[in-house]
């Protein structure tokens, strides 16, 4: 099963690299979930890159994730908890080879549970920015009450100015309509209210970009907090610091309901009965909002498809991520980013306007 | 019931000047909520402020109310959509007059459901900051699973420097004890990360203002979105417009789960059945969450106790707004941010490092 030198590009077919080695649970969590992956999408093509005892063994147990991977074998591992700057002095290890694969063309796009730091310092580096990007963002899918909504950056830049926003904005909507099908994507930009003098002088700049261009039917304008699981647009852009609150924020608050749930189903004789009959639909209700169904955090702006699954995920989570990778590389993701940065021109030619109103606060 | 001229503080109690004409259900909510209130602190005496004719006829409705009120003419209202700069240019509002009776020392605080971008505008000019503070913000709490949690900055300020955290925490820390009747609340700094290196500069520097302060041993460190709801700490710290974005997407999120709940009941016959048998503990968990409970965001930092009930609350929600003026004013709350103050020091001595390490992403 060790690689034999031809390239996977000739099958016709796509290659997804995949970090072995990442993950809390490490390599066992990522073949068992490629076998799941292999049932879904026979026709991918893995290059599984890691310890090749290791992944040699867990490949003859998992019979039909051997069928679609291939290994290569990586020299050491980045941990959890390397710091960025070390990650990316290390020549060797299974997630610089799995960029490298990406970088030389030989895979459409990576899939690692590791060290995210580490993933998003080596991706810029190897993978490297995509042109006209000026910087990758951190995007995922999250649940509203009327589908899903694409929401970034989610902690990538913690500072961002309009033109870092409209560029998330430009990658998001290729992001919706590549993963979520939607022909044309609803866009807004997170702000403390939705009237147009909001905000502070990014954020109108970035709305008054988006009217003038081509997104500009699909731009709903601002949106608040509220209206993320609302689901009143398809994509919600902001900075880094504030989508990396908002998400966890958000999930902190389900995870209390949850939580409030189970002390009403479990504190009396009634409760429990009353959980025996509805516990069908609160099974939909929990899948709805499954965090592994939503599982596979993406950099995007890069010359490929890099995707971040959860470091706690289980094998159903880390095959969700590599589902959201597949989209991305079957459904073109970064040549819809480059289509309509073509159609909007150049960012830097426009100018923000010197005469805008200062910041206003929320009401 | 029109003004004697008698101050109320000689009575040996406190006075609370209420704007009658502020909020979406209009005065009717205000007086209703008053009668609720004067049940509940009847040695609390109200200015009400407003339409004199209009005001007279609704506490001939609520004799409980009309025990605890005097009227004090207004000659306008101050609309929910007027702008703050419209707002800050009319002398007889009902609002206006309830801040200056604070100004003038009549009233120790100010209840309005009306405009709170103009409540703001108001407070700054009128009442004035407090001594000591750069900028007034918005606090409010909410519900966690281990009590409640007081949250600020929540729209006031959109963008904030080192210092302005720093003097959120000592307010925060403040309302804590007089509000929840915390002894040493224990105080978060929001942020995409809870290692010392996360975030931006403004956020290490206040958290390392505060470790030097005499807050030291309150102060948890930096907190991430989902330690609101865990109730991590008593107190979150966080700008004016991440603390917006994070509080209506937490209330979001609940709104979702609570509709997704709806449809697991009523989906089925035996989702009914289930409900009816769950309900009292499903009821027990909305009143825990309950917004109402919660009513009352405060305008902190100023000289004297301003509270901005929800516009669109009922009168058992405007009793709330008035539950947590009333515990400001004989809790001493500003007295609290003052001793404070005097035993930080100057926060303008502070230098910020110059050799911080740069913004450091979320992972």
């Amino acid at each position: 099963m060790s690689e034999t030198g031809s390239s996977f590009s000739e099958t016709g077919s796509y290659t997804l690299a995949v970090d072995g080695m990442g993950g809390d649970g490490g390599s066992e969590v990522v073949v068992a979930g490629l076998a799941i992956a292999a049932d879904r999408h026979p026709s991918a093509r893995i290059l599984l890159v890691g310890d090749e005892a290791k992944l040699t063994g867990l490949l003859s147990r998992y019979p039909r994730a051997a069928a679609i991977c291939t290994i290569r074998p990586a020299g050491s591992a980045i941990s959890m908890d390397m710091k960025p700057t070390a990650a990316l002095r290390v020549r060797d290890s299974s997630m610089r080879l799995a960029m490298d694969a990406v970088a030389q063309g030989e895979a459409q796009g990576v899939v690692s549970a590791g060290n995210s730091g580490a993933m998003l310092a080596l991706a810029k580096i190897v993978v490297k920015t995509l042109p006209g990007i000026t910087r990758p963002a951190m995007a995922a899918i999250s649940p509203t009450t009327r589908g899903d909504v694409v929401m970034l950056d989610l902690g990538a830049n913690v500072a961002c100015d309009w033109r870092n926003l409209v560029e998330f904005a430009v990658m998001g909507e290729a992001f919706a309509k590549a993963v979520l099908g939607l022909p044309a994507p609803t866009i807004g930009l997170l702000n403390v209210g939705s009237e147009e003098l909001k905000g502070d002088e990014r954020l109108r700049q970035a709305a008054e970009v988006l009217r003038g261009s081509s997104l500009a039917k699909q731009f709903h304008g601002f949106v608040e907090g509220h209206d993320i699981t609302a689901g009143t647009t398809d994509v919600v852009v902001t900075d880094g610091f504030t989508g990396n609150v908002a998400l966890k924020t958000g999930e902190g608050a389900l995870k209390m309901a949850f939580t409030l749930l189970r002390q009403v189903f479990t504190s009396s004789l009634l409760g429990r009965i009353g959980y025996l009959l509805v516990r069908p639909g609160l099974e939909r209700m929990k899948e709805w909002l499954d965090p592994r169904r939503y599982n596979g955090a993406v950099f995007v702006g890069l010359n490929g498809v890099v995707v971040k699954s959860h470091g706690g995920t289980d094998a159903e989570g880390f095959a969700a991520a590599v589902d959201v990778a597949i989209d991305m590389v079957t459904h073109r993701f970064n040549d819809g980013i480059r289509d309509r940065l073509a159609r909007m021109g150049s960012l830097t030619t426009v100018k923000a306007s010197p005469d805008q109103p200062q910041a206003v606060p929320a009401s």
